[in-house]
């Protein structure tokens, strides 16, 4: 199949593109390399030292023999976007090209305003390229679990038959996202949804979890293919944060009692999840979502995990409660339903010791590259002015005695 | 109270600035006049002659001696807005401010963007803004009842109590918008009730119905002050549009079988649900939802109370079923409450015959401005690019036939 990656520069998407080559996949990288600014913004840089999307595609066309195509432009941008599509031809688009980090769309208005604007443009655009230039074509969206928020009902996937006075109908899963990145998502899951039924456009929406790990099969064939590995406050996912605080010996930052649940799943069950999707498609007309994550964890149940694998590779590590800088419930109920793409084939990879072992081990290899000023919240959802890069800033210049 | 009114100039705004500085309000209108740039774009024009900001403000001083206030400027525009309210000092803010019309969002891929950009920029500037610089103040937000689309089930009053597996919560309505402009308007829903959430700001998010007459007793006051009144088949409104039809001998045009129902009410009542609004403020960290229309109406009902009202001025009128040109149900189960805003104190003006006699009226005291190509939708939302700037041009020419 002819897939063409949005975002496949980036954490999920780079392991996504890699694996849907060497499935045997037509795929297409496009990608502005955005990404790769917002570290320079704020100063942080992933663990792993990944290199240009050039050279990785090159060192991947020497190892494999498959050439991975690549467009760098900017999805808001309409006039690229619909050249990529024309001259592509895909079967499949898989869009993970959103800024998709929560904090920094809380840093200040600008942010939140960029965050939505980049989106839900970025979005749209595709919609309109797809209708008028690919009109078959399976749109595969990456949502996130964080758009349903923490209903004290049972979540279910994407809609929920709803009886009330009488009568029932089956509608849109109510949304009460947490953040402006979240508050994008779910526009972007309303305008998917309108689009496919106004114009027959075939689309899923996956609602993806917090996503852990860094190494796939593809990436680990070589050096020049290792993917993200971010743990800063902004854009580092929560236990992969934690390994890395577990490897260097800092308290493991746990944001206020740690109650709080999500759904995770492992970066190698992201790639096959996508894959299943496109050997899957949506009927034309059809916006169909799966809950993309295999297990639920509270924040303090992973702290434990961790400390636990630490102790027995001998890292003693401590866990610390921090005041909580987002506006979140730090108890409550959560039971999300997650059986759609396992009734297609997904076969998970549920957290284990080794898992740990293996991010541990990684971060101890790199561990000089390691900034612990990064792991400490800095973005308060409670201000509208958050003047992070200047903090950073200071915290750095620190970091240096 | 001092109160500013955002898209004070245009139909619902402007009748609204001149209702509350009547009733004492301290009113400032904030407006970029892009409502008055669209008519040019598209080639159509309000029925009634209406007078340029400067003059209506001038002669409402001479009339009552009262002062509006006005900020010409554009609410996507954070600097002009922070300007606005932190030398105006509102206590409430009512929010006009939008694109507003569903037709124009649907004409092609930039008339969507731009719809989805201005509205969800400007919504999140005034939330800012208002955290900002005045966190006390009261924001009064239009929505539109299109936010719920037409659910099988009663719709209520922004939040549902939802039971699901033996287990309960109330929950934000589910949304089922049937046009860009109307996802346009869930997004800011959205938007704001987290706005009020993290920061404690207070809202109502006013989700209006479809709004006919053009009068109100501060309007009627002098020709100077005469509202607008569209009949064009982008900003004209259904009932309006039909009365125009009537008075000038034109069918009425249905779209479909006009079993489409809706949730109507007389822009006196709109007026007055904003003054409701504002002597009732939300409690800070609320985001409280109105359902603000007083009768539930189908389209073809409404053509036959246009045609009997007109055929006892002496005007025969046809009833003419065109295909919709969008994606909506026919026939479809609405029931939607709307009993908050009459608790609080509104005392609707139900529609009436003579209401019909004095648009007709209206309407056939301007007949000479009546361009009758403008009545013929021809924006089709199964298209995602409709030309109609071209097709209007034609049709223009034609009519001078």
């Amino acid at each position: 199949m002819r897939i063409c990656v949005l975002g496949g520069d980036g954490y999920c998407g780079w392991a996504t593109a890699l694996y849907l080559s060497r499935k045997g996949h037509d795929v297409a990288i496009v990608d502005n390399f955005l990404r790769r600014q917002w570290d320079h913004e704020l100063g942080v840089q992933t663990l792993t030292p990944i290199q240009p999307l050039s050279d990785r595609l090159r060192v991947w066309q020497e190892l494999t023999g498959n050439v991975i195509e690549s467009y760098a432009g900017d999805v808001t941008d309409y006039d690229f976007l619909a050249q990529v599509i024309e001259s592509f031809q895909p079967g499949a688009v898989v869009h993970f090209a959103e800024q998709r980090a929560a904090p920094y769309s809380m840093i200040d208005r600008k942010h939140a305003v960029f965050t939505q604007v980049n989106n839900v443009v970025g979005t749209l655009n595709l919609l309109f390229a797809i209708k008028e230039l690919a009109p078959d074509c399976h749109i595969i969206k990456l949502g996130t679990m964080g758009e349903y928020g923490t209903p004290n009902i049972d979540i279910e996937e994407g809609y929920i038959k709803i009886e009330h006075n009488g009568r029932n109908d089956v509608l849109p899963f109510p949304k009460q996202p947490g953040s402006f990145y979240h508050l994008s998502k779910v526009h972007d899951s309303h305008n998917m949804m309108f689009a496919c039924k106004i114009w027959g456009l075939r689309a899923t929406d996956l609602n993806q979890g917090v996503v852990y790990g860094t190494v796939t099969d593809e990436t680990n064939m070589h050096e020049a293919l290792i993917n993200r590995f971010d743990y800063d406050e902004i854009f580092g996912t929560v236990l992969n944060r934690f390994c890395i605080q577990a490897a260097v010996g800092h308290p493991l930052t746990v944001y206020g009692t740690g109650g709080q649940t999500r759904g995770f799943l492992d970066i190698r069950d992201t790639v096959r999840c996508i894959e299943i999707a496109c050997h899957n498609p949506a009927a034309p007309g059809e916006c169909r979502v799966f809950n993309q994550f295999t297990e639920q964890f509270s924040v303090v149940d992973l702290a434990h995990m961790v400390k636990t694998a630490a102790a027995e590779m001998g890292l003693p590590v401590e866990i610390e409660h921090l005041p909580t800088p987002r506006v979140e419930a730090e108890q409550h109920y959560y039971n999300a339903k997650h059986s759609k793409l396992v009734d297609l084939g997904l076969r998970p990879h549920f957290l284990s010791d080794s898992l740990l072992d293996s991010l541990m081990n990684i971060a101890m290899k790199y561990q000089d590259r390691v900034d612990r000023s990064l792991f400490l919240p800095q973005v308060n959802w409670r201000s509208s002015r958050n003047q992070r890069s200047r903090k950073a800033a200071a915290a750095l210049s620190m970091s240096g005695d």
